[in-house]
């Protein structure tokens, strides 16, 4: 492991300790609402996740010279999002999973109905957690409603569920880059790119670094989802915690099916290196974003 | 029909269609997301649904003196909660309705898939409205994010979706009068005082204004689910545009099972003089509020 990867460990451990504590903390406590909720929400909440998202926010934070706990809340409500989309996505109706992150999917473990519940609860918790007064009164108040609104249409019919509403019915649609585009650009690329503007406007970044950290976020968000489907194709069982080819199987487009194998590697190193020029005129905080772009194409699992 | 009613009619018919041009106005447009989610999501936002929830964040507004269109924003966001939660409340895993006010329910007309992603686009989409940067200049910001974290906060965990869970799982809970309240007041009831809270909390109303008002949702809003329960036991089935009886099909708690039907009634005509005792210090702009408490004790359908 060389000094560059050693210092990303580090801070990538710096920081999944601080969202897994944030996340205990801000999240209404056990005796505050129905049980069997409460257990369903941290089952998939805490389960083992990369918690790719927070850290996003946190290491935009950073770059731009903001301070991490101010910016906590918002890393533990795309958190919140995340796991919703997870949540609904393993459901009957959709993909079918059995299995996430090597252990039941929540539905398998709590059922259908309790599932849907549980990702509908999480949905609002997250604009819950944003905008808590505690926290609310420490930060600009109009830029925290510029995050909220953000963040809101991240998520909406024009992001992350248009996306995946195109991925679910995408067998009426034409198998080509644009639409493979598409789905990932809105069904996983828009909350990754919220994630990186959301922990810069609430560090009071100026507008033209906003703008750069937001095209960093979709070159990086693009690279991520195609390295999945490379690590789909080719990965080991065992590491990826659900069975391998399970996208192929169900007959989803992925990159490797579009472009092949070679390509696809291709596209997300140069996607990788795209990201780190948009990061060229930001200073030695913006490590952990540059370690990013290289962890996210390098990775195995 | 008397001059109160004439009036409350007038008052309603206004306000309604103020909430439809809203509507159509605030949520994005046909051309910005996928096609089939545009119609999903309008097929069950405009089905001749009472409009109960914006006309009482309007209604809130007017009696504390302030201005209808600042709150319509907020009025469109919560009519897009309460139809997300009848969309994902019908779907097969919770209640397995067929039909939603005379017309297929949302998954038997556009597949359970989709209905599960435009209840999940709707909540995302409330957010969106409530915070769109065109609106969100126009108010005191530290009352948005009020406005917002109360929304969040009453459809979430310890509102909503909570007495959606205990509805869901009652057979586990003992079948008495405290199980049913807790549901009703976290199901429908929650929604309902943060609708009457938030447009007097934009309205910029005196703290004692928004606590009253908060009292009068509460007692409305259960002598509102209570006659609900008396409609499914007694109305008729081309009235409700649901089959009749089809709550206690289910062998699901209501008051009539309880209580019986005349201590329902007894019941519900005493929160209806609550709701209107909590308004007493307020003025004639009120009516609309007043009027309203006699509507929901009275109405046959």
């Amino acid at each position: 492991m060389n000094a560059t990867m050693q210092h990303l460990e580090a801070s990538l451990q710096q920081k999944r300790e601080l969202i897994e504590a944030a996340l205990r903390e801000e999240l209404p406590g056990r005796d505050t609402y129905p049980e069997v909720l409460f257990e369903s929400i941290h089952y998939s909440l805490f389960d083992g996740g990369k918690r790719l998202r927070p850290i996003l926010v946190l290491a935009a934070a950073e770059a731009v010279g903001g301070k991490l706990e101010t910016v906590l809340p918002v890393a533990c409500a795309l958190e919140c999002i995340h796991t919703y989309s997870l949540i609904h996505d393993d459901l009957p109706s959709i993909d079918n999973h059995a299995y996430r992150r090597g252990k039941l999917a929540n539905h398998r473990k709590f059922g259908p109905a309790t599932a849907l519940l549980t990702g509908d609860a999480l949905q609002s918790l997250a604009f819950e957690v944003l905008t808590h007064p505690r926290h609310a009164a420490t930060v600009n108040p109009e830029r925290l409603l510029q995050v909220v609104y953000e963040v809101a249409q991240a998520v909406g019919p024009q992001g992350m569920v248009g996306g995946q509403v195109v991925d679910t019915i995408s067998d009426l649609f034409q198998e080509d880059l644009k639409t493979l585009e598409y789905i990932h650009h809105h069904k996983t690329g828009a909350l990754i790119e919220v994630s990186v503007r959301a922990g810069a406007l609430l560090s009071d970044a100026a507008e033209e670094q906003i703008e750069q950290l937001g095209r960093y976020a979709r070159a990086l968000g693009l690279a991520f989802q195609i390295v999945d489907d490379i690590l789909d194709v080719v990965g080991q069982a065992e590491e990826l915690g659900k069975p391998v080819g399970e996208d192929e199987k169900l007959s989803k487009m992925t990159y490797p099916a579009l472009l092949g194998l070679e390509q696809s590697r291709r596209l997300a190193q140069q996607l990788g290196q795209e990201a780190l020029e948009t990061l060229r005129g930001f200073g030695p905080m913006a490590e952990t974003l540059r370690g990013l772009a290289h962890y996210v194409v390098a990775r195995t699992h």
